[in-house]
């Protein structure tokens, strides 16, 4: 950490400074510049990121130098992490393909849906029980019916399964049915949740939120990590922007540059980031090309009936179109598609 | 809503588009145009937002009408609501003064700071006790214990008392302690702490989010007075930008924008908005003069030991000089700082 | 376009808006809701756009409904176009490599880089002589004789050449020794700049401005096409967002979005979109996966002497690895690097 | 400037960016903390941007300390600027207020406009002749005629007058006839304009381009008074945001901001920054209590008849009204609306 001092700091600031420095147990080196002094502070700053230096007088700026999470860090981890979702690997040049509906709407129609993906090449199966709807109006999941019938699918047609969690209080319901659980973005900076699935052993999948940057994501996932939870599988899946065009902005970047800071795995959701399925497809393949460690794709077998997000979905026949394509990109890069480990 | 056709759709898919509609309870209005085909939908559209009506085979665009939220809605209450926080009025001309640590640290502590700010002119103490952090590392708040104190300091000065609920496990307590209970911006969309605070009869502080739009943050609010609870106080907070000059991008538009929208009381933080103290002071005059009603401002007596932070709060007399200008500003829009009602 | 009138409007204000669409030439198509009265706008609605109809007493919107560009849109020209750099074809399942130094330095160097991307299988050199420096203070290209040296460095390799032309007073020389003239993101909206170009006959490689929607972008290509010059190749190359862990956000989506309403080829730039090497490679992957037309990346042979953006620069050895991998990535998807024809 | 480099940087390495540091002519100054190994360079950083100091191997950032600005800066010119329009001036207590149409229509026109705003309390007159429209089939500007048009109102009724310069080319004639030349917010990075205004002797108003920080409009005045003309006047007119309530993103902290780095004035134009007449007098209003040296804002006596832009102009009437408050504000922070020195 770099503490730049304003250009008229007195001896008595800068060394009340120096003292600041040394009593929260870290070295202080001073260096005077032509037009500024400034104080390189020897230590493990992630221990200062809750210190306020920039609030004592005579301080211009506090320049951290290490990013700000430890256990996610490529530095303390230099090999990519391999997630194991129940036989299923994700990382380490094996693509998760997550499929399925937004919302798990009966039986027979999930029931559809797996017999379509699964036939694709999708090797785990995603549906939500619990919905985050913008309108308190809408559908919000058929919770823990769903569960159950989100489980006896995944398990006639062995597919490994996971679903989206809101709230604390459903951690425990959710860990009984879902191999994987899923943080979506909204709550990607809701730390209870956080700190919760952290308790729990199973891989979490954790989206990235719409106003987050890449060191945030991964912030968010040391909380996971820091209760002993390493399973984590990051996802890109959008952010804001200022372009309408698609219904938020395909960060295809974060993923090797989550690769670069972090050894944990990266997929990418282009249904939610586009919001468009004449875009999922090619965004899809340049996930993939950009180093992608799996792809999730919404997929309904009748998108005008659908309960949530229908206007996003893939058709089973353009979700086996893209997931040909996906395993030709993966065969150029030498990564393929995980099949169930027996 | 109006449903746009795209160029080339059969007969075949607009009469499946108008027997859809009419399927739905709506009645539907056809109109050819040079270049486009338009169904307009007739009746109370709120209702159709989760239908996946863009979904169907042939249409190209679904534009809306009306905002997707009632309750919230000018239209549906034209008149500007007044939220009575314990005796201290926020909206209709009155102001909401909310100043006080970001976290509570101690009862000494807190209790210096009231004593000032109250001499200042605010009418409401703030103090967080569950701190949503960054970082797991960070210090988490004092919880209970911080509640405690908070209510005791508060009740020493007669100033009603606001803090943050992280989680849905804590509202009953946070509810038992203050006397207005605040949803910060990282949880503006958890709906299941949305759908609780809304089931409290408390008056409810609710935080733009990040990346939030203002039709966002009115279906927010529409969450929590949809089960029951009509006492919401909106506050601007700042938004995430690409000029890091500020910590986040203040909306001050956003104030006369939700004003137009809705009747609910609109207040601004420009601590968090900005989160650097030399712009405090103006930001908040700003806001005051395009028509809040009311400032959040984060006061500490030391910043630089603060435990949350520090580097954004103002010193006791620098709020004391801008509660002074805010008084001048707000009598040039015949408002007035709300003072507590015996 | 559709005119959506406030909820109180009068039928003296109805009346008023149906005579002034009339008045320009349109005829007016009015339908009645249960909530709102909209009149639908019949004929070429192009026209309409400078026509302030949002102003007209009573009108809460106006909603356009086509996009607002005629000659770049897929409609006007279903099929997609192939741009011809002088012999190397760009659309149409060819891929244009566009490679070179950011600036011109001197007739060495330049054929140093050139003899190595040509060799790796760039087939259009690229080099600045005018430079859109943000500091005053810094390299400002070698004007003409930068021309000179890059028409000679591209003639002896057998390769077309590209540079930017900042200045309308610029364009009579940098048509003499350029093949495509650039105009760089700064510039996306220099109106006089657009129309000048449109008026050379010379294909013209538009990258998309840093603040611009895909809309925006088409808009100014619609500039340069409405001046008689057809030869338009887009280009994105990262737009502004909060996240600075790129220098720009790279909006792959764009690829694909700009392919549905437009016939014009689309390139990326991965080296002015993330500013990083590492991120080079993975995110020129991505944009050929995406179904990009081409390449444009920025190769130096010793980044740290390079007079402008060294930092962003690939060495020769990188770009021929990414080059290969690129050629294996479009076989995937049907497509080749264009050779030139002779 | 400080150079961080990679955690395995050799010592090898560390020696060869030492050796480039000197060769530059600077002071190096080595310190190994925990973590990483930092060399802090002594000397007027404004000399090394150009430096591709990112680009030695062994570097991981290069962070720089000073602001890339000097002449603009503060730290140069510590007292706040006044500049001067034929009269009327701007800053340090004067608050500049222009006002007129977007776009020159006719003589009766402008004069109708100019004795309204004249009356309400306008110091400086504005006027489109040169549009920077986003359609090419959009009304352009009347030109030369539209210059002399406005020239002949401005001096009937006493006010100085401002246009736009959109192209170099241009720059002779508009110098010829106005008082004050605009540089819109599409060509704030056109560098080239911006070299050929610097050598003009009229004051500047220099927009904020959309997807400008405040460094950047510091940096592009920068280039305007490295030319030898220190009358620039910024201005905050919004910037791209992902909420589309607003056309832009006023930022109002822009005002405070600016300040704080720069000795300019700045002035806001919230016509621009919102986009809708309902928002521009509490948008004006927030301006001025926030610090701004003057108001820009676009009137029209018949928006549904304006040529450009009708659906943002304020009626004269409305432009009185706020006027009114802003002179109420301004004395509450004891500024006062400049009057023409005789």
């Amino acid at each position: 950490m770099i503490i730049v001092l304003q250009p008229g700091a007195s001896e008595a600031q800068i060394d009340h400074v120096i003292e600041r420095v040394r009593g929260l147990g870290f070295d202080a080196h001073l260096s005077r510049g032509t037009y500024r002094t400034i104080i390189g502070v020897i230590g493990d700053e992630t221990k200062l990121q809750a210190a306020p230096l920039a609030a004592i007088a005579g301080v211009a700026q506090v320049l951290p130098i290490l990013p700000p999470f430890k256990l996610a860090s490529s530095e303390a981890h230099p090999e990519p992490s391999v997630v194991n979702v129940r036989g299923v690997k994700i990382g380490g040049g094996n693509l998760g393909m997550i499929a399925g509906p937004c919302a798990i709407e009966s039986r027979e129609r999930l029931d559809e849906i797996a017999t379509a993906v699964k036939a694709a090449g999708a090797n785990i199966l995603r549906g939500g029980a619990f919905k985050p709807r913008t309108s308190p109006y809408a559908f919000q999941g058929l919770g823990v019916e769903g569960l159950r019938i989100l489980r006896e699918v995944g398990d006639k047609h062995g597919l490994p399964v996971v679903t989206e969690v809101m709230d604390p209080r459903q951690i425990e319901v959710v860990d009984e049915y879902a191999d994987m659980i899923q943080i979506g973005a909204r709550n990607m900076q809701n730390f209870s949740l956080l700190t919760e699935v952290g308790r729990t052993n199973k891989p979490v999948l954790l989206k990235r939120g719409m106003s987050s940057t890449v060191k945030d994501l991964l912030m968010s996932a040391e909380y996971v990590l820091s209760q002993g939870n390493s399973q984590v599988v990051l996802c890109e899946r959008g952010i804001k922007s200022f372009d309408n065009e698609t219904r938020n902005l395909y960060d295809v970047a974060a993923v090797p540059a989550c690769r670069k800071l972090s050894h944990l795995p990266i997929i990418v959701d282009p249904s939610h980031a586009t919001g468009r399925p004449d875009l999922i497809p090619p965004c899809a393949l340049a996930g993939v090309a950009a180093g992608a460690d799996g792809v999730h794709i919404e997929v309904h077998n009748c998108p005008e009936e659908a309960m949530s997000d229908g206007p996003q979905a893939l058709l089973p026949a353009q979700y086996a179109e893209v997931a040909k394509q996906i395993r030709a990109i993966a065969a150029v890069l030498g990564k393929t598609i995980s099949s169930l480990e027996k």
